[in-house]
Protein backbone atom coordinates (compact mmCIF):
# COMPACT_ATOMS: atom_id res chain seq x y z
CA UNK A 1 0.00 0.00 0.00
CA UNK A 2 0.84 3.55 -0.32
CA UNK A 3 1.06 6.28 2.32
CA UNK A 4 -0.89 9.16 1.52
CA UNK A 5 -1.94 12.49 3.06
CA UNK A 6 -6.14 13.06 3.03
CA UNK A 7 -6.00 16.73 1.54
CA UNK A 8 -9.87 16.95 1.39
CA UNK A 9 -13.31 16.16 0.27
CA UNK A 10 -14.63 15.80 -3.52
CA UNK A 11 -17.69 16.24 -4.81
CA UNK A 12 -18.83 14.41 -7.93
CA UNK A 13 -23.29 14.51 -8.62
CA UNK A 14 -22.45 12.85 -12.34
CA UNK A 15 -21.21 9.59 -11.39
CA UNK A 16 -21.22 5.92 -11.69
CA UNK A 17 -24.77 5.04 -10.28
CA UNK A 18 -22.70 2.13 -8.12
CA UNK A 19 -20.58 5.12 -6.41
CA UNK A 20 -23.55 6.51 -5.03
CA UNK A 21 -23.41 6.42 -1.32
CA UNK A 22 -19.37 5.95 -0.91
CA UNK A 23 -17.80 8.48 0.68
CA UNK A 24 -14.49 9.38 -1.74
CA UNK A 25 -11.43 11.65 -0.37
CA UNK A 26 -8.65 13.71 -2.04
CA UNK A 27 -5.61 11.93 -1.25
CA UNK A 28 -1.88 12.83 -1.59
CA UNK A 29 0.53 10.05 -2.03
CA UNK A 30 4.13 10.93 0.57
CA UNK A 31 6.96 9.23 0.96
CA UNK A 32 9.62 8.88 3.60
CA UNK A 33 12.42 10.89 3.37
CA UNK A 34 14.83 12.96 5.97
CA UNK A 35 15.77 15.79 7.15
CA UNK A 36 19.29 16.66 7.50
CA UNK A 37 19.16 15.77 11.04
CA UNK A 38 18.34 12.40 10.61
CA UNK A 39 14.60 12.75 11.54
CA UNK A 40 11.77 11.57 9.35
CA UNK A 41 9.78 13.38 7.03
CA UNK A 42 6.72 12.82 4.72
CA UNK A 43 7.30 14.12 1.64
CA UNK A 44 5.38 14.97 -1.38
CA UNK A 45 5.50 12.12 -4.49
CA UNK A 46 3.33 11.38 -7.47
CA UNK A 47 0.30 12.80 -8.25
CA UNK A 48 -3.22 12.98 -6.82
CA UNK A 49 -5.64 10.60 -5.86
CA UNK A 50 -9.42 10.25 -5.31
CA UNK A 51 -9.60 7.11 -3.17
CA UNK A 52 -12.84 5.72 -0.99
CA UNK A 53 -13.07 5.78 2.47
CA UNK A 54 -14.99 3.36 4.67
CA UNK A 55 -12.64 4.08 8.10
CA UNK A 56 -13.43 7.84 8.43
CA UNK A 57 -10.07 9.32 7.78
CA UNK A 58 -10.19 12.75 8.46
CA UNK A 59 -7.95 15.37 6.95
CA UNK A 60 -4.35 15.72 7.03
CA UNK A 61 -4.21 12.36 8.64
CA UNK A 62 -1.64 9.78 7.11
CA UNK A 63 -3.63 6.72 5.26
CA UNK A 64 -2.94 3.49 3.81
CA UNK A 65 -3.79 3.21 0.50
CA UNK A 66 -4.55 -0.20 -1.52
CA UNK A 67 -4.66 -0.14 -5.36
CA UNK A 68 -5.77 -2.03 -8.37
CA UNK A 69 -8.11 -4.74 -7.95
CA UNK A 70 -7.33 -5.17 -4.57
CA UNK A 71 -8.77 -1.25 -3.40
CA UNK A 72 -11.97 -3.26 -4.61
CA UNK A 73 -11.68 -6.17 -1.82
CA UNK A 74 -12.06 -3.64 0.88
CA UNK A 75 -15.48 -2.35 -0.36
CA UNK A 76 -19.09 -3.82 0.20
CA UNK A 77 -19.73 -4.10 -3.04
CA UNK A 78 -16.65 -5.63 -5.06
CA UNK A 79 -17.32 -5.32 -8.41
CA UNK A 80 -17.71 -1.55 -8.50
CA UNK A 81 -15.15 0.77 -10.26
CA UNK A 82 -13.08 2.31 -7.76
CA UNK A 83 -9.42 1.51 -7.99
CA UNK A 84 -7.99 3.16 -4.46
CA UNK A 85 -9.52 3.00 -0.94
CA UNK A 86 -8.57 3.73 2.27
CA UNK A 87 -7.85 0.51 4.27
CA UNK A 88 -5.86 2.27 7.22
CA UNK A 89 -4.81 4.86 8.89
CA UNK A 90 -1.57 5.49 10.45
CA UNK A 91 -1.02 6.20 14.18
CA UNK A 92 0.63 9.52 14.46
CA UNK A 93 3.83 8.17 16.37
CA UNK A 94 4.54 5.76 13.94
CA UNK A 95 6.83 8.52 11.87
CA UNK A 96 7.71 10.73 14.75
CA UNK A 97 9.50 7.98 17.17
CA UNK A 98 11.81 7.20 14.50
CA UNK A 99 15.08 9.09 13.73
CA UNK B 1 -8.96 7.21 -9.20
CA UNK B 2 -7.20 9.72 -11.00
CA UNK B 3 -8.04 12.82 -11.98
CA UNK B 4 -8.01 14.09 -15.48
CA UNK B 5 -9.07 16.60 -17.96
CA UNK B 6 -10.94 15.64 -20.75
CA UNK B 7 -9.32 17.08 -23.45
CA UNK B 8 -10.65 16.11 -26.68
CA UNK B 9 -12.50 13.17 -28.66
CA UNK B 10 -10.74 10.63 -30.73
CA UNK B 11 -11.83 8.32 -33.42
CA UNK B 12 -10.63 4.72 -34.25
CA UNK B 13 -12.49 2.88 -36.96
CA UNK B 14 -10.29 -0.46 -36.98
CA UNK B 15 -10.58 -1.68 -33.49
CA UNK B 16 -11.23 -4.58 -31.05
CA UNK B 17 -14.84 -5.79 -32.09
CA UNK B 18 -15.66 -5.42 -28.69
CA UNK B 19 -15.12 -1.86 -28.16
CA UNK B 20 -17.84 -0.61 -31.16
CA UNK B 21 -20.11 1.17 -29.45
CA UNK B 22 -18.41 2.83 -26.69
CA UNK B 23 -17.18 6.39 -26.23
CA UNK B 24 -13.75 6.54 -25.56
CA UNK B 25 -12.36 10.46 -24.75
CA UNK B 26 -8.81 12.03 -24.84
CA UNK B 27 -7.82 12.77 -20.86
CA UNK B 28 -4.87 14.24 -19.70
CA UNK B 29 -3.81 13.17 -15.46
CA UNK B 30 -3.71 16.04 -13.67
CA UNK B 31 -2.57 16.35 -10.04
CA UNK B 32 -3.46 19.27 -7.45
CA UNK B 33 -0.46 21.58 -6.61
CA UNK B 34 -0.87 25.47 -5.95
CA UNK B 35 0.05 28.72 -6.34
CA UNK B 36 2.47 31.28 -4.29
CA UNK B 37 -0.46 32.58 -2.94
CA UNK B 38 -1.89 29.19 -1.56
CA UNK B 39 -4.85 28.96 -4.05
CA UNK B 40 -4.98 25.45 -5.56
CA UNK B 41 -4.43 24.89 -9.19
CA UNK B 42 -4.56 21.15 -11.01
CA UNK B 43 -1.34 20.77 -13.43
CA UNK B 44 -0.91 18.46 -16.04
CA UNK B 45 0.87 15.32 -15.25
CA UNK B 46 1.85 11.77 -16.96
CA UNK B 47 0.89 10.95 -19.92
CA UNK B 48 -2.57 11.27 -21.61
CA UNK B 49 -5.14 8.51 -21.51
CA UNK B 50 -7.38 7.13 -23.59
CA UNK B 51 -10.88 6.26 -21.78
CA UNK B 52 -14.22 4.93 -22.07
CA UNK B 53 -16.65 7.33 -21.22
CA UNK B 54 -20.54 5.93 -19.84
CA UNK B 55 -21.71 9.16 -18.13
CA UNK B 56 -21.48 11.98 -20.78
CA UNK B 57 -18.36 13.87 -19.74
CA UNK B 58 -17.75 16.97 -21.79
CA UNK B 59 -14.66 18.79 -22.72
CA UNK B 60 -12.49 20.57 -19.88
CA UNK B 61 -14.08 18.92 -17.30
CA UNK B 62 -12.23 17.36 -14.84
CA UNK B 63 -13.25 13.09 -14.28
CA UNK B 64 -12.10 10.48 -12.28
CA UNK B 65 -10.53 7.89 -14.24
CA UNK B 66 -10.56 4.18 -13.05
CA UNK B 67 -7.88 2.06 -13.92
CA UNK B 68 -6.92 -1.49 -14.23
CA UNK B 69 -9.25 -4.54 -13.61
CA UNK B 70 -11.75 -2.04 -12.15
CA UNK B 71 -12.03 -0.02 -15.60
CA UNK B 72 -14.19 -3.08 -16.63
CA UNK B 73 -16.61 -2.98 -13.43
CA UNK B 74 -17.74 0.14 -14.94
CA UNK B 75 -19.01 -0.82 -18.37
CA UNK B 76 -22.16 -3.16 -18.96
CA UNK B 77 -19.92 -6.00 -20.86
CA UNK B 78 -16.51 -6.33 -18.26
CA UNK B 79 -15.25 -8.83 -20.41
CA UNK B 80 -13.61 -6.00 -22.69
CA UNK B 81 -9.59 -4.79 -23.32
CA UNK B 82 -10.59 -1.48 -21.59
CA UNK B 83 -7.96 -0.33 -18.81
CA UNK B 84 -9.40 3.42 -18.17
CA UNK B 85 -13.22 4.58 -17.63
CA UNK B 86 -14.58 7.61 -16.96
CA UNK B 87 -16.71 7.01 -13.91
CA UNK B 88 -17.77 10.32 -12.45
CA UNK B 89 -17.32 13.89 -13.16
CA UNK B 90 -15.93 16.28 -10.39
CA UNK B 91 -18.25 19.37 -8.81
CA UNK B 92 -16.33 22.22 -10.23
CA UNK B 93 -16.53 23.91 -6.79
CA UNK B 94 -14.85 21.17 -5.55
CA UNK B 95 -11.46 22.59 -6.19
CA UNK B 96 -12.66 26.35 -6.62
CA UNK B 97 -13.49 26.60 -2.49
CA UNK B 98 -9.79 24.95 -1.08
CA UNK B 99 -7.43 27.75 -0.08
CA UNK C 1 -5.57 2.63 -22.63
CA UNK C 2 -2.31 4.44 -23.52
CA UNK C 3 -1.55 5.83 -27.01
CA UNK C 4 1.72 4.38 -28.49
CA UNK C 5 3.27 4.87 -31.75
CA UNK C 6 4.34 1.43 -33.69
CA UNK C 7 8.17 1.41 -34.41
CA UNK C 8 8.90 -2.64 -35.20
CA UNK C 9 8.28 -6.11 -35.01
CA UNK C 10 10.44 -8.63 -32.99
CA UNK C 11 11.06 -11.62 -32.78
CA UNK C 12 11.34 -14.33 -30.10
CA UNK C 13 12.00 -18.10 -30.55
CA UNK C 14 12.17 -19.27 -27.89
CA UNK C 15 8.88 -18.26 -25.43
CA UNK C 16 6.12 -19.33 -23.63
CA UNK C 17 4.47 -22.28 -25.39
CA UNK C 18 1.12 -20.56 -24.94
CA UNK C 19 2.58 -17.03 -27.16
CA UNK C 20 2.81 -19.30 -30.38
CA UNK C 21 1.37 -18.02 -33.13
CA UNK C 22 0.53 -14.17 -31.54
CA UNK C 23 1.99 -11.23 -33.48
CA UNK C 24 3.80 -9.00 -31.52
CA UNK C 25 4.99 -5.13 -32.54
CA UNK C 26 7.62 -3.20 -30.76
CA UNK C 27 5.87 0.12 -29.79
CA UNK C 28 6.84 3.30 -27.82
CA UNK C 29 4.27 5.32 -25.81
CA UNK C 30 3.79 8.78 -26.66
CA UNK C 31 1.60 11.67 -24.94
CA UNK C 32 -0.05 14.84 -26.30
CA UNK C 33 1.86 18.02 -25.94
CA UNK C 34 1.71 21.00 -27.62
CA UNK C 35 4.23 23.13 -30.01
CA UNK C 36 4.73 26.56 -28.88
CA UNK C 37 2.03 27.76 -32.30
CA UNK C 38 -0.35 25.45 -30.29
CA UNK C 39 -0.81 23.05 -32.57
CA UNK C 40 -1.00 19.43 -30.92
CA UNK C 41 2.29 16.86 -31.34
CA UNK C 42 2.60 13.46 -30.07
CA UNK C 43 5.37 12.92 -27.81
CA UNK C 44 7.98 10.12 -26.93
CA UNK C 45 7.26 9.28 -22.70
CA UNK C 46 8.24 6.33 -20.99
CA UNK C 47 9.35 3.29 -21.98
CA UNK C 48 9.23 1.11 -24.77
CA UNK C 49 6.40 -1.97 -25.14
CA UNK C 50 5.83 -5.10 -27.04
CA UNK C 51 2.22 -5.74 -27.45
CA UNK C 52 0.59 -8.33 -28.80
CA UNK C 53 -1.65 -7.11 -32.13
CA UNK C 54 -5.26 -8.85 -33.79
CA UNK C 55 -5.70 -5.51 -35.22
CA UNK C 56 -2.55 -5.51 -38.09
CA UNK C 57 -1.64 -2.06 -37.36
CA UNK C 58 1.29 -1.19 -38.96
CA UNK C 59 4.80 0.51 -38.78
CA UNK C 60 4.32 4.46 -37.67
CA UNK C 61 0.70 4.01 -37.11
CA UNK C 62 -0.60 5.27 -33.41
CA UNK C 63 -2.22 3.07 -31.78
CA UNK C 64 -3.94 2.69 -28.21
CA UNK C 65 -2.79 0.00 -25.85
CA UNK C 66 -4.70 -1.87 -22.94
CA UNK C 67 -2.20 -2.96 -19.95
CA UNK C 68 -2.54 -5.48 -17.37
CA UNK C 69 -5.36 -7.72 -17.16
CA UNK C 70 -7.55 -6.07 -19.38
CA UNK C 71 -4.81 -6.85 -22.31
CA UNK C 72 -6.11 -10.28 -22.19
CA UNK C 73 -9.56 -9.44 -22.44
CA UNK C 74 -8.73 -8.44 -26.11
CA UNK C 75 -7.15 -12.19 -27.13
CA UNK C 76 -9.03 -15.45 -28.10
CA UNK C 77 -7.42 -17.13 -24.90
CA UNK C 78 -7.11 -14.94 -22.26
CA UNK C 79 -5.40 -17.27 -19.90
CA UNK C 80 -2.08 -16.41 -21.89
CA UNK C 81 0.65 -14.35 -20.04
CA UNK C 82 -0.14 -11.02 -22.01
CA UNK C 83 0.09 -7.84 -20.26
CA UNK C 84 -0.08 -5.39 -23.02
CA UNK C 85 -2.39 -5.47 -26.36
CA UNK C 86 -3.04 -3.05 -28.90
CA UNK C 87 -6.98 -2.50 -29.41
CA UNK C 88 -7.28 0.20 -31.74
CA UNK C 89 -5.82 1.74 -34.44
CA UNK C 90 -6.25 5.65 -33.87
CA UNK C 91 -7.58 7.54 -37.48
CA UNK C 92 -5.02 9.81 -38.22
CA UNK C 93 -7.25 13.24 -38.53
CA UNK C 94 -7.93 12.77 -34.82
CA UNK C 95 -4.64 14.64 -33.82
CA UNK C 96 -4.12 16.72 -37.04
CA UNK C 97 -7.11 18.70 -36.85
CA UNK C 98 -7.08 19.44 -33.12
CA UNK C 99 -5.40 23.19 -32.92
CA UNK D 1 8.59 -8.15 -7.90
CA UNK D 2 10.33 -5.43 -6.63
CA UNK D 3 13.39 -4.85 -4.68
CA UNK D 4 13.13 -3.03 -1.47
CA UNK D 5 14.60 -2.76 1.97
CA UNK D 6 13.07 -3.29 5.56
CA UNK D 7 13.07 0.67 7.16
CA UNK D 8 10.70 0.30 10.00
CA UNK D 9 7.07 -0.74 11.04
CA UNK D 10 4.01 0.71 10.94
CA UNK D 11 1.30 0.93 13.52
CA UNK D 12 -2.63 1.35 12.44
CA UNK D 13 -5.28 0.88 14.80
CA UNK D 14 -8.10 2.05 12.86
CA UNK D 15 -7.94 -0.12 9.94
CA UNK D 16 -10.00 -2.37 7.92
CA UNK D 17 -11.50 -5.41 9.84
CA UNK D 18 -9.97 -7.64 7.26
CA UNK D 19 -6.29 -6.11 7.64
CA UNK D 20 -6.26 -7.38 11.92
CA UNK D 21 -3.67 -9.97 12.64
CA UNK D 22 -1.34 -9.10 9.48
CA UNK D 23 2.02 -7.96 10.13
CA UNK D 24 2.70 -4.22 8.20
CA UNK D 25 6.67 -3.14 7.16
CA UNK D 26 7.54 -0.23 5.92
CA UNK D 27 9.48 -0.72 2.72
CA UNK D 28 11.95 1.43 1.05
CA UNK D 29 11.94 0.06 -3.20
CA UNK D 30 15.59 -0.21 -4.05
CA UNK D 31 17.34 -0.80 -7.60
CA UNK D 32 20.55 -2.25 -8.40
CA UNK D 33 23.32 0.91 -9.65
CA UNK D 34 26.73 0.50 -9.67
CA UNK D 35 29.74 2.49 -7.80
CA UNK D 36 32.56 3.88 -10.40
CA UNK D 37 34.78 1.17 -9.68
CA UNK D 38 31.99 -1.38 -10.66
CA UNK D 39 30.63 -2.87 -7.35
CA UNK D 40 26.88 -3.05 -7.26
CA UNK D 41 24.70 -1.13 -4.56
CA UNK D 42 21.34 -0.73 -3.88
CA UNK D 43 19.93 2.65 -4.64
CA UNK D 44 16.26 4.02 -3.13
CA UNK D 45 13.87 4.51 -5.81
CA UNK D 46 10.45 5.51 -5.81
CA UNK D 47 8.29 5.77 -3.00
CA UNK D 48 8.23 3.98 0.64
CA UNK D 49 5.44 1.56 0.49
CA UNK D 50 3.64 -0.48 3.24
CA UNK D 51 4.06 -4.17 2.66
CA UNK D 52 1.85 -7.40 4.55
CA UNK D 53 5.35 -9.79 5.80
CA UNK D 54 4.23 -13.60 6.77
CA UNK D 55 7.62 -14.49 5.99
CA UNK D 56 9.13 -12.73 9.50
CA UNK D 57 11.59 -9.98 7.60
CA UNK D 58 13.55 -7.80 9.85
CA UNK D 59 14.90 -4.32 9.68
CA UNK D 60 17.33 -3.44 7.05
CA UNK D 61 16.99 -6.85 4.85
CA UNK D 62 16.30 -6.63 1.17
CA UNK D 63 13.07 -8.61 0.43
CA UNK D 64 11.31 -9.64 -2.69
CA UNK D 65 7.53 -7.36 -2.91
CA UNK D 66 4.75 -8.93 -4.62
CA UNK D 67 2.22 -6.08 -5.83
CA UNK D 68 -1.48 -5.91 -7.04
CA UNK D 69 -3.45 -8.81 -7.15
CA UNK D 70 -0.17 -11.23 -7.00
CA UNK D 71 0.17 -9.86 -3.41
CA UNK D 72 -3.02 -11.39 -2.35
CA UNK D 73 -1.62 -14.94 -3.47
CA UNK D 74 0.95 -15.16 -0.67
CA UNK D 75 -2.01 -14.52 2.36
CA UNK D 76 -4.05 -16.69 3.88
CA UNK D 77 -7.14 -14.69 3.37
CA UNK D 78 -6.94 -13.62 -0.62
CA UNK D 79 -10.15 -11.47 -0.44
CA UNK D 80 -8.51 -8.87 1.67
CA UNK D 81 -7.08 -5.30 0.74
CA UNK D 82 -3.59 -5.87 0.48
CA UNK D 83 -1.75 -5.04 -2.69
CA UNK D 84 1.72 -5.38 -1.51
CA UNK D 85 3.19 -8.61 0.38
CA UNK D 86 6.73 -9.42 1.23
CA UNK D 87 7.13 -12.85 -0.55
CA UNK D 88 10.82 -13.76 -0.04
CA UNK D 89 14.14 -12.52 2.35
CA UNK D 90 17.00 -11.98 -0.02
CA UNK D 91 20.51 -13.63 0.60
CA UNK D 92 22.77 -10.75 1.66
CA UNK D 93 25.98 -12.82 -0.65
CA UNK D 94 23.43 -12.23 -4.01
CA UNK D 95 24.64 -8.61 -4.48
CA UNK D 96 28.27 -9.12 -2.53
CA UNK D 97 29.92 -11.52 -4.65
CA UNK D 98 28.34 -9.81 -8.39
CA UNK D 99 31.18 -7.32 -9.30
CA UNK E 1 5.70 -6.52 -21.79
CA UNK E 2 8.64 -4.78 -21.15
CA UNK E 3 12.02 -5.65 -22.56
CA UNK E 4 14.79 -6.30 -20.06
CA UNK E 5 17.99 -7.45 -19.79
CA UNK E 6 19.16 -10.52 -17.54
CA UNK E 7 21.77 -9.09 -15.25
CA UNK E 8 22.17 -11.97 -12.60
CA UNK E 9 20.22 -14.55 -10.04
CA UNK E 10 19.00 -14.15 -7.28
CA UNK E 11 18.96 -16.46 -4.20
CA UNK E 12 16.26 -16.22 -1.21
CA UNK E 13 16.33 -18.84 1.44
CA UNK E 14 13.51 -17.72 3.41
CA UNK E 15 10.36 -17.40 1.55
CA UNK E 16 7.17 -18.08 0.62
CA UNK E 17 6.41 -22.08 0.32
CA UNK E 18 4.74 -21.74 -2.93
CA UNK E 19 7.89 -19.99 -4.66
CA UNK E 20 9.91 -23.34 -3.40
CA UNK E 21 11.13 -24.66 -6.88
CA UNK E 22 11.04 -21.20 -9.36
CA UNK E 23 14.10 -20.09 -10.54
CA UNK E 24 14.32 -15.90 -10.19
CA UNK E 25 16.52 -13.79 -12.72
CA UNK E 26 17.43 -10.29 -11.67
CA UNK E 27 16.21 -7.92 -14.42
CA UNK E 28 17.02 -4.95 -15.91
CA UNK E 29 13.88 -2.89 -17.74
CA UNK E 30 15.31 -1.24 -21.27
CA UNK E 31 14.18 1.09 -23.31
CA UNK E 32 14.96 1.73 -27.15
CA UNK E 33 16.86 4.66 -27.58
CA UNK E 34 19.09 5.54 -30.70
CA UNK E 35 22.41 6.54 -31.19
CA UNK E 36 23.27 9.86 -32.70
CA UNK E 37 23.77 8.21 -35.86
CA UNK E 38 20.34 6.60 -35.98
CA UNK E 39 21.27 3.47 -34.85
CA UNK E 40 19.24 2.05 -31.79
CA UNK E 41 20.55 0.89 -28.77
CA UNK E 42 18.80 -0.27 -25.20
CA UNK E 43 18.86 1.85 -22.87
CA UNK E 44 18.31 0.93 -18.53
CA UNK E 45 15.41 2.72 -17.56
CA UNK E 46 13.36 2.23 -14.24
CA UNK E 47 14.43 -0.29 -11.31
CA UNK E 48 15.64 -3.62 -11.22
CA UNK E 49 12.91 -7.03 -10.93
CA UNK E 50 12.84 -10.20 -9.86
CA UNK E 51 11.31 -12.03 -12.59
CA UNK E 52 10.17 -15.62 -12.61
CA UNK E 53 11.75 -17.85 -15.34
CA UNK E 54 10.76 -20.87 -16.90
CA UNK E 55 12.33 -20.03 -20.20
CA UNK E 56 15.80 -20.37 -19.66
CA UNK E 57 16.95 -17.32 -20.05
CA UNK E 58 20.69 -16.67 -19.84
CA UNK E 59 23.05 -13.88 -18.41
CA UNK E 60 23.27 -10.97 -21.06
CA UNK E 61 19.72 -12.08 -23.19
CA UNK E 62 16.90 -9.30 -23.98
CA UNK E 63 13.73 -10.94 -22.30
CA UNK E 64 10.12 -9.69 -22.73
CA UNK E 65 8.95 -9.96 -19.04
CA UNK E 66 5.15 -9.97 -18.10
CA UNK E 67 3.54 -7.90 -15.05
CA UNK E 68 1.03 -8.30 -12.97
CA UNK E 69 -1.58 -10.98 -13.13
CA UNK E 70 -0.58 -12.03 -16.39
CA UNK E 71 2.54 -12.70 -14.75
CA UNK E 72 1.05 -15.83 -13.07
CA UNK E 73 -0.99 -17.09 -16.11
CA UNK E 74 3.00 -18.30 -17.59
CA UNK E 75 3.58 -20.56 -14.52
CA UNK E 76 2.36 -23.78 -14.10
CA UNK E 77 0.53 -22.88 -10.54
CA UNK E 78 -1.21 -19.67 -11.30
CA UNK E 79 -2.18 -18.58 -7.57
CA UNK E 80 1.31 -17.92 -5.92
CA UNK E 81 2.45 -14.69 -5.46
CA UNK E 82 4.55 -14.06 -8.50
CA UNK E 83 4.22 -10.53 -10.10
CA UNK E 84 6.80 -10.52 -13.10
CA UNK E 85 7.47 -13.35 -15.28
CA UNK E 86 9.76 -13.89 -18.12
CA UNK E 87 7.89 -14.89 -21.24
CA UNK E 88 10.25 -14.63 -23.93
CA UNK E 89 13.45 -13.96 -25.47
CA UNK E 90 14.27 -11.59 -27.64
CA UNK E 91 16.15 -12.68 -30.85
CA UNK E 92 19.48 -11.06 -30.99
CA UNK E 93 19.00 -9.49 -34.47
CA UNK E 94 15.64 -8.36 -33.98
CA UNK E 95 17.40 -4.87 -32.91
CA UNK E 96 20.53 -4.97 -34.85
CA UNK E 97 19.46 -4.77 -37.90
CA UNK E 98 17.37 -1.89 -37.22
CA UNK E 99 18.07 1.60 -38.15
Amino acid sequence: MILARVIGNVWSTRKDESLRGLKFLVVQPVTLSYHEDGTPRLQEIGHTLIAADQIGAGEDEIVMVASGSSARQGLANNSIPVDATIVGIIDKETFEVRA
